[in-house]
């Protein structure tokens, strides 16, 4: 089968990830500690590209300088016998209680000094072992209660603490980049930049905002009930597609970080297709690690969640042989014609044409027959189908 | 009692709203054409300062340039009696079915074509009755299936679209600012620039984009679960909050457009805060008109939309009233002190403090007591019930 | 491709499925209207087996007698030539105004008499023209707001209304059974009986119960994020899966009506898994037509209608056909038996065990190993990827 | 104010609740745990009737005998002391790792015998104890994929276990009755009996179903997108209304177990009214205690804990105080009989009629002037208004 992975793929993964021993709202964890180490050589045996981790699941909260160079010095031995990177590095910013109310936009300014601290540290790390991107997911940053945020100050915060840190790692001359990743809700009733648009949003409002980009999470957008591909479409669009977290979703509910493909199958196919044959008619691609974000479910033992880390693989590599199938057949391709599909890429003024032209030009408008117009069948009907049918291998 | 409304308080009604006749997607009409002269007068009698329209709601489609002239004529004459404003206008390019598949965005050139011609002419129209605002909503922009449309050149035929028509107000030299309005799907399955958010990063990405900004809906936000006191707050953040359309929503559904206050009840309460209040610190805000984009419930005859046009007013003016008391109760002053909702507002780094400043400062970390620090009785419960007893009028 | 239907695939549809001409909350018709006939004539061709209706779909809302009945013999005599059935019918208590607050439970009585009596009318038409089930969907029996309606008194009229019907079906000796069709909200806010569930419940409190069961929609379900397989193996698990109305959505939203497939592709796999191959362990099958009540977009012309008609249609062959594999293969069966699917047809208590019994079993408690057991790997993700890879027709 | 609880009230509290210490799936606690005897001293200070427990929140899961009874005796003393009631016990069949499939369903036999074990452990508590509601939440009770689960097995054993524990209720002659609590998702993918319908269509289909009912939560339902109010009033309505869970959320998302009135205050309103005055004409009414099931927010400390304590029980009286106001106005009256609520009480047939008299009568649909009565307005925008007049203590 083609859905084998091998490094040239580009699959990464969180240490959080396989790292997941089960601990959730309403049980207590279900499997034993994961040496990182051990999920280090399982991944590279698998398949993988490369992992990534925030500071404290490498390195327990509070350790000592010593402890932390003992761990960091294992750990990097590990990577280097396995042959794997290190694209991404991400900073812990919500588990322990002193982030109850957020780290860059606490309330509490001493957390909030803590916090962009314990971030410059890490982007050091990150630095050193040579990632190209460090990804900061604000999840504790929001409120359940409208009173209790200043939300303006809050997006100062914001703004402060993200430009600090992308200038800290321009003035230490650092090759990383900043990737905001987006959630609506979960842990916080709401969560500040809660879509890829907001998050989108705030970067242009940033000093430093050239080396701040987005790493979108599936799940998240799905929890809005926003269609990721579209959310990744206008990173692309925008230049700004920076890391991607790979996972699956049900609808409209908790944060499920199924396997991906496993939640919203046809959108996992439609995301693989923009990932790897780019927009219908050219345009900005995505050239970064395919990283899974997801939780092995918790009534699996190791055997499920060394199977799950290779299903979120195989799923895509299988999307992949689909999507690319779809783009080949001429069927689609006469289709894609017939519905507009590369007709969209054609400016609607011609070139040179001012607004002042397109009012004289009475074909565009009083001679227009918007009845005759309105007769076109567009057959996305049909164009769905087709891609379906390729989805499903029938074809 | 204070509720009773009048043009100071820039009450605002689009024509499409108490003129509602009730077809939605399972029932005809259930109440007669409402002649728009008649909805000028009925609302200058309920004490609203003006009234807006889409260019189809007052001149039927297709109307001849002298039909057209007469109606506007019999329109402003009304006006002009009722002593009503027209501080915004917006355009139709939803209803007719030659934009079964969008305007900007049609996959068919002459139907953007069309679009673009049909906005132009209607900026003349608001420029000459006198509008501050021209109002976009793109609710036939998007799609049902990922693969019927280049989602790249979507956007750049939005950016087309909307820097055209800005370019143009700002070429005839007319007082205009353009306000996206983001939905996120209904009547499409996913609408482009599906939230305040994304609309806000697709105005960053703009050539004219100094003259746009947003008109958030509170049901179109919710409609995505998402806060829309945070949503309009992101907006006046970042300078373009330009117009605002106030109404009802109860949960993710489809589009309810219920009367203000007889959604979300708590969520109005602080949108009103916000609005008139400002942000607890200070910084930019809310100046427009208080526009309701509603629909009178198609159970209710007349009488019931006149009662719902007050009821909008009322519910505003009362919560108003509320707002003003919470933020003036000494207790509310000291529990937002305690809960550090002031606190927010003080930068994290000193005046001055660079990156480097932070990592030499032990105290910040390395002598930093996380534990003692995450004891912090936020009180965010306290706060909230002192907000919900102001809200209920119970202090 | 084995995806060709013919008449014993029990597939049937609505004729306002086809006959939609895409009138929207935001749009008008797209599409001119549909003559009955032609519709008859064309799924028969495209291999359906029978055609469903609405009274109204069929004869103009207040029509006379004399053209109900030549309207009635030109359509049964296009429905004996093409060879079709009609083996379900149902009244439409929600289009025309008068019942915009209901028809059953609507707050005036004398609607509730005849929305009653017009039930009672299309009842005998039913018989009439052999149908097996009347199918009722209460879209409009509801509310916007809680103290517009007495719940209770509600819930009393929509017994009294079904009890009524059935009672009238049983004393005429009419063969038919009725199917409650549910939906959580659209066109109102709240619709009684909003889910399987509640319909189920309600029919366990009716005096003509047992020739009443259910018509369940896989959007419905959906749009209240519930899962539609779940909500169809309740009912056949209570008896009373009595019709099945198939379609498409994607997440919480309106209710969009897609092609079945087009909208939770994986759902819709273990539909068909359910309908085709029933329980793992055996149990109650659902033996009735495959109906489809979807909506073609209105973005297409009548190609792209007849198009999705043979689409939900070959969607539900090529499923079919892939939930057949899935079974067959020795190694999901290996996958099923790992993961304790069977296990659970086996009783907890032993036969004729009492709970003084398992009290007095220590083994089963007092000597139990809870952390022992608790170690069992279940293997649900390897078996849902097994399923998958089935859907995708990858091995 | 009127608003402090006093016994009278029957407000009751989990030790759950107050006693919850913050751990969330992404993060660890933020407060030390809580004594259960200092939780009953402060509930009894506060105004509370009793409080409530699942076996493990009392006596650690595994622990001995003796240690067993040492604490129950250390607890029933304080309650005896403080004057509390113990009205309801339920089993935790969620926490442990051995119930991570599942505990009445698990897929494993041994641990479903383990689990109906535990619950019958727990009855005999509860009667010794005087509860009179036994609660079952099946949290763990379903599946994250479609194939993972027998469905019709899975609610044979859901029904074996109740009827089995109802059954033993019944031959120990306990004055017990259980109370089955709904919730459609979280922790698990899909939960079995996900709505109050769901669990009353189950109900009707046990052996012992006379002494099942329900214990509905305000926010399973509204994570649903369901009408808490209209959940509880179709309870009522089938005489279930067992037990009652109160508490707020916000919207469509994970489980976020809010003050009561924190989250939809309307919806909060109005389940009061119900609870306090029952249906307008009058019918079943509930008599039981008034249970919150909530999370004090782990942002707040134990001063913040007891707030939260006191502020579930002050928003009720405030409602129910709007609530009896909204009742006795007289306009209110008025409203509501030109609203037709009072109407809907009448039976749609008279007394005595029968399906042919109403077909015989051609006042109900031949002579009907449908036109004529669809122009009725009803008016419920107007009575919104009112109750949203009286909810705010504005008129």
């Amino acid at each position: 089968m083609p859905t084998t992975p091998s490094p040239a793929d580009h699959f990464t993964f969180g240490l959080w990830t396989v790292g997941w021993t089960g601990n959730d709202p309403f049980g207590v964890p279900t499997r034993p500690d994961l040496d990182p180490v051990e999920a280090v050589h399982k991944l590279a045996e698998l398949g993988a590209y490369g992992v990534t981790f925030h500071d404290d699941d490498l390195i327990p909260f509070g350790s000592s300088n010593q402890d932390r160079e003992l761990i960091l010095k294992r750990f990097t031995s590990a990577i280097q016998d396995a042959g794997l990177k290190i694209p991404m590095i991400t900073t812990n910013l919500f588990s322990h209680p002193v982030f109850k109310d957020g780290g860059f936009s606490s309330n509490d300014r001493s957390v909030r000094r803590f916090a962009l601290r314990k971030v410059l540290r890490n982007i050091d790390l990150a630095a050193q072992l040579g990632a190209e991107t460090f990804v900061m997911w604000g999840g504790r940053e929001g409120a359940e209660y409208d009173g209790s945020k200043d939300l303006s100050a809050a997006l100062d915060r914001m703004r402060e603490g993200v430009d600090t840190a992308a200038g800290y790692i321009k003035e230490q001359g650092y090759g990383l980049k900043i990737a905001l990743e987006p959630k609506p809700n979960e842990p916080r009733g709401d969560i500040l930049l809660p879509t890829v648009g907001h998050a989108l949003a705030f970067i242009a409002e940033l000093e430093n905002g050239d080396i701040v980009g987005l790493n979108p999470e599936t799940g998240h957008e799905q929890m809005a009930g926003l269609n990721y591909t579209h959310g990744i479409a206008q990173a692309l669009w925008a230049g700004k597609l920076f890391h991607i977290d790979l996972n699956g979703q049900k609808s409209i509910k908790y944060d499920q970080d199924l396997v991906f493909g496993h939640g919203d199958l046809t959108s996992a196919f439609f995301t693989v297709d923009l990932l790897e044959n780019g927009f219908p008619g050219g345009g900005p691609k995505y050239e970064g690690p395919r990283h899974f974000d997801y939780k092995p479910s918790r009534t699996d033992g190791y055997d499920g969640v060394w199977a799950s880390a290779a299903a979120n693989m195989s799923m895509y590599l299988l999307l992949k042989e689909r999507a690319q199938a779809f783009r080949a057949d001429p069927e689609v391709r006469e289709a894609l014609e017939a519905s507009g599909v590369f007709e969209l890429g054609e400016p609607t003024l011609a070139a040179g044409e001012t607004a002042a032209d397109l009012i004289a030009d009475s074909a565009s408008f009083e001679d227009f027959d918007a009845g005759a117009a309105a007769q076109r069948n567009f057959g996305f009907i049909r164009l769905n189908q087709l891609a379906l049918e390729h989805l499903l291998g029938a074809r």
